[in-house]
């Protein structure tokens, strides 16, 4: 521990009390790894803050004794941006306890959350209003709404609803030098200069700490309809969300499934069986909604999928009959990354192009990686309408132990490339982290990590808020 | 003329042919002075890029030799954001050359247009694909899509599309240092740390010449209802919005008329006549579109006007029979302030407030400042739905002529720290630009204003870049 870090816990405990305050190493120990499991850090103290003026308070203590701050939600992300450095030379400043809903409001469709208020706790209090708030992912119930803003979550319904950008009203965030940004009114118009809440958002907690967020609420689902098509070919399943999109605006989910990935599950997942009376190449996991309790969603879309089977966009296809068919089929898609740990070594990448061109980047960016890369196994699934996969790269079944530390950075090294050449996004919902930022500082454009480090200067000259992160 | 202004001139010259360069004084008179006439610049020269790449090299010749540039579009804007310095000391840099649609897919709903193409055109462009690009205003002939970014625009289709901000897809633009930022990728998620295009969104040139933008397009217009209802009270509206709301998904326009605003249109206006049969307080316009044209939008409205007015929210109310009663409707709202010109001096304000608080804000600030100031007639019309409202005061009949020099700032004063006092903005779309500095300075935040000036320092350390707009 530094002197510096002794005299903040111990300004810390002074000033906020010991509730503040966490040393017990065995109470520390959960949130210095990374989700999964992969990086691992030290923090001589967790700082658990109450209120935003605690949180202010923290962050003017922590510039006062040059300490750094790793600002913590849930510990559920995917590249590590919120484990902190191994040397023990910051500490952990936990949301968690800054865990209310301060206001929801059905007329206003609008809620306040503070940073540490859980993803689902969040669903179920929009739900008892008659109201919804539309992003959703796998660590719903882990995952905080401070994180979700600060990494820009996507998930599962992104196609309709955008990612965390669309859906922040406003941020409430404490700044590096201690000062209080409120953008929590709810203004639908507000034109005073450079918008702080859009450059908080995915800014990992570099530039500042969320303390509470305004999020956008929808009506509630009044009814929903699943469905799971077959399609010869990645091209087809968008030709199949063009010919939906073109004639309904209930489509919400839209997820790609290959084959490969669909046999996998059926092998691995139990209480699983194929949606369709045949194989095909390809899948499409099809999930429709409504607000409205007069419109038969399911029977649109069944009419839809009819239309869709006669000019041949697609091959087969069923209609989830009852919300236990449906969850069967959501099923299929939800443990595909299960599955493939079963299966053995995987390596994932989260990676976006241009919708248009996603079709085409599938099956080519899957042959190169199969070509230079002799007996692994590369198939992309996922978001398809977003232009979002997740591009997997198998070991051979023979593959070593080791084959993930031998190969993992050649391999992901020329997938990052090939996104790049198509234009695309090395990081489509899960951020830069640690995990990414020495692909993203060798494939960034300089001008783009000069005006990024110069921004991160500007608003954190002394380097106190998640050092090591996002900024190359 | 300095002489580095000079340098420049002839560098510019040089590298980028006579065609880029203007510098006689008639052709550069019509774009000193700002739309409304109120701030008068002056520039030696106006340089004309016609490409991103010349944009480069300017830019770069700019700061070789420290000569600040003021971007400019349609010259439509309303706060002087893109009127130069009156000493001269800067050059005008127009980007009306800059005038192609670069690419237009429906399939993708993205257009991709150059800072110069005027919103217009963009319209057009789009009707002809069968789809629409969902903003609009009062200056689509004139002003341009680098304008309408940098400035973050809104208008009257907010209400279901959002401002500039929601339809921007990406935004290709010249760092101050020369760099080119390319975002026109039109990734739906991309989370490589902070987001450039947003920061430069609503920036009004301070940090950048934005050169291109790609923006998110919609289906085309299938059919749509205009209404007009007659209300007791701003509150009553509101309540008629929220009755809407949350029964259809049409409404796209919803304006506020006071009944006096009414009564000044069909004094000055000709060819104007009352829309419904008696008087009423307050006034709304309601327009209601759909996409599909199986959707009776018409009928829809008309039944639930119909049972608005059952249930005592509006006091009466009229459909449009046809397109030139709707054009008739919609002349009454788009004549106010060319009626309130017809009648004497008025001092505009561009303010919002949380929506759910417009209603008694409207009252209660029009009552303050007609008690602080005998004699003036206060009210607020326009945009309920986004919470935005044009606040306008109108001098009494018998007003000196100096009325708006001598009063003016006083009441603005008054306005504003209204405004903030109900935690609004003091510029809901206009922008800062150099009309509204002085008040942004005097009530932002200090943590706020140290923030822009960290940024704009940190991207444009030689302050090249639209100086003494936006940032105090």
């Amino acid at each position: 521990m530094t002197d510096g870090e002794a005299q903040l816990i111990e300004a810390a405990r002074e000033r906020l009390g010991p509730r503040a305050v966490v040393t017990d190493p065995h109470e520390i120990e959960p949130w210095v790894t990374d989700w999964r499991g992969r990086v691992h850090g030290a923090a001589p103290a967790l700082l658990a803050p109450g209120s935003t003026e605690e949180v202010a308070e923290i962050v003017r203590l922590a510039a006062e004794h040059r300490v750094p701050l790793v600002p913590q939600g849930g510990n559920t992300g995917m590249a590590a941006g919120a484990t902190p450095p191994a040397d023990g030379s910051a500490l952990l400043l936990s949301m968690r306890r800054m865990n209310r809903v301060r206001s929801l409001s059905a007329d206003s469709r609008l809620a306040v959350a503070e940073a540490g208020v859980i993803l689902a706790t969040l669903h179920e209090a929009a739900h008892e209003i008659g109201m919804r708030f539309p992003l959703t992912l796998g660590a719903r119930g882990s995952c905080t709404i401070g994180g979700l803003t600060s990494t820009n979550a996507g998930g599962t319904q992104v196609l309709k609803f955008g990612t965390m950008r669309s859906l922040v009203a406003g941020v409430e965030a404490v700044l590096p030098d201690g000062s209080v940004h409120n953008g929590l009114s709810g203004l639908k118009k507000d034109n005073r200069g450079y918008s702080l809440d859009q450059l908080l958002i995915g800014a990992e907690g570099t530039l500042g700490v969320i303390t509470a967020v305004a999020l956008r609420l929808v009506p509630a689902v009044a009814a929903r309809a699943v469905a799971w098509a077959g399609v010869d070919s990645p091209e087809r399943a968008l030709d199949l969300l063009r010919f939906l999109e073109t004639r309904t605006s209930a489509v919400e989910g839209f997820e790609l499934v290959p084959e490969d990935s669909l046999q996998l599950v059926l092998k691995h997942v139990p209480d699983t069986r194929p949606p369709l009376g045949a194989e095909y190449d390809w899948h499409v996991l099809i999930e429709a909604t409504t607000s409205d309790s007069q419109h038969d969603v399911g029977a649109e879309l069944e009419e839809l999928l009819g239309a869709a089977l006669d000019q041949k966009i697609i091959e087969d296809a069923v209609l989830a009959a009852n919300e236990s068919q449906a969850e069967a089929l959501w099923k299929l898609r939800d443990t595909i990354s299960e599955a493939e740990r079963a299966e053995g070594q995987t390596l994932a990448h989260d990676i976006s192009v241009p919708v248009a061109q996603m079709p085409r980047f599938i099956l080519d960016a899957s042959a190169e990686v199969e070509r230079r890369f002799p007996g692994v196994i590369a198939s992309g699934f996922g978001h398809l309408g977003d232009g979002n996969i997740h591009f997997h790269v198998r070991a051979a079944g023979h593959a070593a132990p080791d084959w993930y530390e031998r190969e993992g950075e050649d391999i992901t090294r020329f997938v990052d490339d090939l996104v790049t050449a198509a234009g695309g996004s090395i990081s489509a919902e899960h951020g830069i982290g640690q995990l990414k930022r020495a692909e993203f500082a060798r494939l960034a454009p300089p001008g783009r990590i000069h005006a990024l480090r110069a921004i991160k200067h500007a608003l954190d000259p002394l380097g106190i808020m998640n050092p090591g992160k996002l900024v190359p």
